[in-house]
C-alpha cells in the first residue's frame, strides 16, 4: 500500500523538538539492539508465506485456527533458525527478540507460545539433569503445553482435583480426573496442536496426599496425532481474543505414566515410593513467578501499540472547530484528548521500565537462589504479585481509553484497537486474578503494617509505616518527590484503615478470616490520607494543563520513537503513513460480502418478502 | 438441555426472603404486562427455525450476517403479525415488547434493527402528510435504513460533506459525496440489505447551502438488489461487536432524486426552489433525542443480564475456603466479590427507573411540541445527552466489571459476557459519543452558574448553586437524603471550579473557545465539595457492608426476578438451573475443531516437522 504520507503528519513530525532515533535507541537498551532487533524484524517480515490475502477476521473459528498453526510452524522453524540449539526462548518482549513481530503475523497469538514459551522453559528449571538429557533434544517429536486450570479450579489452585497416585508395582503414575469439574480447562494449543503436555496434579503415594506436582504426560500419538487411550482431549470454542490458539479441555481415565516422568530437579519420588521433600516450597512455583515478571513488559509493548494508533489517528483525525469561524481542528488538540493519550505514552514508559527492573531482580534472585540464599524471594514474589496486578488493570483500562478515544473507528477490527484490548483485559485474569493478587498484597502490607503499630524493627522499604504513625511525614510539595512522598503516606493510611476495620472486627468476635473478608473491599479501595490542600491540587492542576500543552508538538515524534512496523501494529488508523480512510475504505473491499454484488440471501430471504405483492 | 438445578442455586431460592414474582411485576410495570411478556416469549421462542445448531461465534463473517438475515425475515414476519396494520415499533424495550427477545435470537443484533427503529420512525415524525401516505405502506418494497455519519465526519456533524444540490430544471435533488472522508459509513443494515435509506445532506438551492437535511433515497434495485447507477455501495468489514448486521458504506455519483424525496413536514423546498425553514431549529433533530432516550432503557436491561449471569456463578462457583479448615466458598460469600455485582443489580433499577421516566418525560415534551410549546424542550435534550453519557459509561464500565468477576470463564464467547460489553461499550460512542455529551453538559452547568455568580433568577432546578453560593448547604448527614445534599455540593463545587478556571483563562488573555479547550479535562473530573469528614466515610463503609450482607442472602432471588429466559441469556454460566460445567462442556462439543479427532493441519503442518528424522 504505497502513497504519500499524510500531510498532517509530515507537520507533526516536522516540529518535533527532539531526536527520534535517539529515544527509540534508549526503549532498546542501546544503538546495537535498535539495529540487531530491524535486522530480524526485515528478515521475518519479508516472508511472503505469512501474510493473509483475506484479514484473520473474516475467517470462520476453524479456519483461523489452521491458518494460525500454518504460520506457526514457519515462525517455528525461523525461530530454530535464528536461535540454533536452543530451542528455549524466554526472554520475552526484552529487545533483540522476535516475540513483539509475532502480534502482526497472527493478529492475535501464537498457538505455539506456551509450547515454546513455557513448556520448554518449565522443563528446564523443574527436570533433573538426567530427565533434560533425555526431554531436551533439538529433534523432540514433543509439541507440549501447560496444563494447570481446570473447569472449576483457577485461583485456588490447591483445591485442584486431578490425582497423579503411584502404583509401585508397575512403577508409574495413573493420571486421573475423578469429575466434570477437574476436567483441565484452557492450556494454549491443547485442543488440538500438543502431543504432550505438563500436568499440575495432586500426588498420592500409599493414601497419603503431598500436594501439587508437575508431570509431564504424552496425550496423543506422535506418529498419528490420535488420542492415547484413556484421554479425553478438545478445543474448548471461543473466547472474547486469543482465538488463533486452540485452548483446550483434558480428561484422564486412570491414564499411566513412568514413575521418572514427574519433574525432579527440587523433588522426588523414589522407585520404592519414598517421597523427598523439596528444600523450599516457593522453588516449585517458578514458573508462574516468571510470568509474571516477563508479563509487565508485555503490557508496556500493548500499551505503546495502542498509544501509537491513537495519537497518530488524532493527528489526522479533524473534528469540530474550536472557534466557530476555523477550519476543523486535529482531534489532538483538544485538551481532553491530550488527557487521555498522553498517560498512555507515560504509562508505556513506566512499565517498560518497571519491567526491565524486575527482569533484572529475577535474574539476580535466580542467581541468589542456585547460590542457596532464598532471602530475597518473598519481596520479589510480593512485588510480582502486586505489579502484574496493577500493570495488568492499568494497561487494560489505558487500551481501551485509547480505542474510545478514536470514536466509531476503534470499534473497527481493522483498527487492531478491539484485538489489543481483547488480549490486555486477559491479563487482569490469567496467571493470577487481579482481586486475588491485590487481596495478597494487601495481607503483604498488612503484615508489616502490625509490626510497625507493634513498634517492632521494619525493613528499609517499610520505614515510612513508621514515619506516618509518628507523623514525620512532610507538609505536601507540588514537586516530583513531594508526590512519592504523598503516595507513601496514602499506602500508609489506608493500610492504617484496614487494620483497624480488620482489628475492629476482631474485638467484635469474628475469627480473622471472616474478619478479613469483612474488611476487604475497603482493603482494593483508594482515598486520600495525604496532606494536600485545595491550593496544591489547583496548582497540579495548572501544572499538567501546561505539561499536556508541553508534551503537545511532539507527541507524534513520542509514538514514532516506540518504532513499532505497520506489519506489527496491523491498523487502518495507526499506520505511519496516516492514510487513515484510504485504508479502510481498502480494508473494507476484502470484506467477503463485498465479492458478490448482490448477496444470495437477497433471493432466499429478502426478496420473496418485499416483491410478494408486486410480481 | 434438561438436568437438575444446581443444590447451590436451590438453597439460594431457598432462603430468598422476598416475593420474586412481585418484583417481576413492579419492573414489568403491572403483572398483566407479566403475562403478556411471557406469552410473546413463549410464541416468539418456540420458532424452530430461529435456533442454530451451530453457535453463531464458530462462524465466518459472511456466514454470520447471512444466518442473521435468515432470522431476520422470519422475525419481520412475526412482528407484522404481532402489530398487525403498524410496522412502527419504537417502543423499545418497554415491557410488552419483543425487543429483548432478539438479543437471545441473533446473540447479537437484528440486521433489521434501524429498518424496523428508525428508518419508519424518523419517516412518521419527518415526514409530510402526503408522504407519510406514500411510503408508509404495509407492502412496501423498502428496506430501509438512516444514513447520517461519514468516513470523516461524526460527532461534528455539521461538518457532513454529502451534499444535496437542487437542480429546478428537473424538479431533482442530485446526492453528491465530494471527496473519500464523505462516504457514508456505519449505518446497520446498509452493506447488503437496504434498499433505501434516509440520507443526511447539505442542502443546497441556487449556490446556497440551507444546511442539513434528510433525504429518501432508493439505492438498490427492488427487484434485482443491484445497486442503482451511481451508488457505490458496500460493507465496512468486522467490528468488535453487531457482526450479525452489514454497516455499510454509501458514496454518490451525482445521484438524482425527486425534490419531493426531502422529508418535508418542518421544512419545505418549492417548486421555484423557494426554501421554507423549520418553525424551530432543533426538531430535526428528533430522532436522535429519541433513540437516546429509548437507549438509557436498553442499558438496564443489559445490566440486568450480566448481573443475572454473574450472580448465578457465584452462586454455582466455589473457590477457596474462607478458613483454612472449611470447604471451598461459594464465591458470592466473599464480600469483594459482593461489592463487583450488587452495585450490578442496582444499577439495573436505577436506569429502568430512570429510562421509563425519560420515556414518558418524552411523551409529554412531544405532545406539548404538536400544541406548539417548546419550553420543555432544552431541559429534556440536556437531561438526554447528559444521561445517555453516564449510563453508557456506568453500564459498560458494570458489565465489564461483571465478566471479570466471573474469572477466565467470562472470557469465553459461552458465557455471553463478551458479547454484551461489546455491544454495551459501543454505545459510549454512536448516537452522541460520551466526552462531547459531557462537554455539552458542562456547558449546560456552567451557563446556569454564571447566572447564580451574578445573582440572576435561576430555574428550580438550579436552585441548589444559590445555596452553595450562600453557604446554605447543611452539614453532611449519612442519610439517602444527606447524600443527594452531599452530590448537589459536589457538583455546584465542581462547576464553579471548572467557571472560575474559564474565567482565570478569560483573563489571562485566551478567547472564549481557547480557555473552554484548556479548561476541557478538569470539567469532566470529579471530586469531594461537600462537608464529608473521615468519620463519615468510615460510618458510610460500616452501612455499606451491613447493606452487603443483608443483600446476600436475596442475591440471586433479586437477579431471578429480572426474569430472562435462559434462550435470551445464551449464558452457559448463568442459566436458571446452574449446571455451569455440564453446560460449559456441551457448549465445547459444538465446535467444529472438535468434529475431527485429528485436524487436517496435523498432516500439512504438525507431522512433518515432529517426525523428521523419526521417519
Amino acid at each position: 500500500m504505497g502513497g504519500r504520507v499524510n500531510e498532517d503528519l509530515i507537520k507533526e513530525r516536522r516540529k518535533c523538538t527532539f531526536d527520534i532515533k535517539e529515544l527509540t535507541h534508549i526503549i532498546d537498551c542501546g544503538e546495537e539492539n535498535t539495529i540487531k532487533r530491524k535486522q530480524i524484524d526485515n528478515y521475518i517480515l519479508n516472508i511472503k508465506e505469512l501474510w493473509d490475502d483475506v484479514p484473520e477476521e473474516y475467517l470462520s473459528h476453524k479456519e483461523r485456527y489452521e491458518n494460525a498453526i500454518k504460520k506457526a510452524f514457519i515462525v517455528l522453524k525461523v525461530l530454530r533458525q535464528l536461535h540454533t540449539g536452543n530451542i528455549q526462548i524466554t526472554d520475552h518482549r526484552t529487545p533483540t527478540n522476535v516475540y513483539s513481530i509475532q502480534d502482526g503475523i497472527f493478529r492475535n497469538v501464537n498457538p505455539l507460545l506456551i509450547h515454546i514459551g513455557l513448556f520448554w522453559s518449565t522443563i528446564a528449571a523443574q527436570a533433573s539433569t538426567e530427565q533434560q538429557a533425555e526431554w531436551l533434544q533439538p529433534d523432540s517429536s514433543m509439541i507440549g503445553t501447560y496444563v494447570q486450570t481446570e473447569l472449576g479450579h483457577g485461583s485456588f489452585i490447591r483445591g485442584i482435583e486431578t490425582t497423579a497416585t503411584y502404583d509401585s508395582t508397575t512403577d508409574e503414575f495413573i493420571l486421573h480426573t475423578p469429575r466434570l469439574s477437574a476436567y483441565k480447562w484452557w492450556p494454549g494449543g491443547l485442543g488440538n496442536t500438543a502431543n504432550a503436555c505438563l500436568v499440575m496434579a495432586q500426588l498420592y503415594i500409599n493414601g497419603t496426599c503431598h500436594g501439587l506436582h508437575i508431570f509431564l504426560a504424552q496425550i496423543r500419538d506422535f506418529d498419528t496425532h490420535k488420542p492415547l487411550p484413556g484421554i479425553k482431549v478438545g478445543e474448548i470454542g471461543p473466547k472474547m481474543g486469543f482465538n488463533t490458539a486452540d485452548n483446550g479441555f483434558l480428561g484422564f481415565d486412570n491414564h499411566r505414566i513412568p514413575r521418572t516422568n514427574m519433574l525432579m530437579k527440587n523433588v522426588q519420588v523414589l522407585r520404592d515410593g519414598t517421597y523427598v521433600k523439596p528444600k523450599h516450597d516457593k522453588l516449585t512455583y517458578g514458573s508462574m513467578l516468571l510470568t509474571r515478571v516477563t508479563l509487565i513488559s508485555d503490557l508496556a509493548y500493548q500499551l505503546s501499540k495502542a498509544a501509537t494508533i491513537a495519537v497518530r489517528y488524532s493527528a489526522v483525525r479533524r473534528q469540530s472547530p474550536i472557534k466557530s469561524n476555523e477550519p476543523e481542528r486535529q482531534i489532538l488538540d483538544f485538551v481532553s484528548q491530550q488527557h487521555k493519550l498522553f498517560i498512555t505514552i507515560a504509562s508505556s514508559h513506566v512499565y517498560r521500565v518497571v519491567g526491565l527492573w524486575m527482569w533484572n531482580s529475577h535474574k539476580r534472585v535466580t542467581a541468589d537462589i542456585h547460590e542457596g540464599n532464598m532471602g530475597q524471594l518473598p519481596e520479589l514474589h510480593a512485588l510480582a504479585c502486586c505489579l502484574k496486578a496493577i500493570s495488568s488493570r492499568d494497561a487494560s483500562a489505558l487500551v481501551e481509553q485509547c480505542r474510545l478515544a478514536c470514536g466509531g473507528h476503534g470499534y473497527m477490527m481493522a483498527s487492531n484497537l478491539p484485538q489489543i484490548y481483547a488480549y490486555t483485559t486477559a491479563a487482569v485474569t490469567y496467571e493470577g486474578e487481579y482481586t486475588v493478587l491485590l487481596l495478597q498484597t494487601a495481607r503483604y502490607l498488612v503484615k508489616f503494617w502490625r509490626l510497625a503499630a507493634e513498634h517492632k524493627p521494619l525493613p528499609q522499604n517499610f520505614a515510612y509505616f513508621e514515619d506516618y504513625i509518628k507523623k514525620n511525614f512532610e507538609q505536601w510539595r507540588n514537586s516530583p518527590e513531594g508526590i512519592i512522598e504523598g503516595f507513601k503516606a496514602i499506602v500508609a493510611g489506608k493500610t492504617k484503615a484496614a487494620y483497624d476495620t480488620l482489628q475492629c472486627n476482631l474485638r467484635n468476635g469474628r475469627e480473622f478470616e471472616e474478619a478479613w473478608n469483612m474488611a476487604s473491599v475497603q482493603l482494593t479501595n483508594a482515598s486520600e490520607y495525604s496532606t494536600i490542600s485545595r491550593n496544591d491540587i489547583e496548582a497540579l492542576q495548572s501544572r499538567y494543563e501546561e505539561l499536556l500543552a508541553l508534551i503537545r508538538p511532539n507527541a507524534v515524534g513520542l509514538v514514532d520513537a516506540f518504532d513499532i512496523r505497520d506489519e506489527v501494529l496491523c491498523s487502518t488508523l495507526g499506520a505511519y503513513d496516516g492514510r487513515v480512510y484510504e485504508r479502510m475504505m481498502e480494508e473494507a473491499s476484502k470484506s467477503p460480502l463485498n465479492e458478490d454484488v448482490v448477496n444470495e440471501s437477497f433471493h432466499k430471504y429478502i426478496r420473496p418478502v418485499t416483491m410478494k405483492n408486486k410480481l
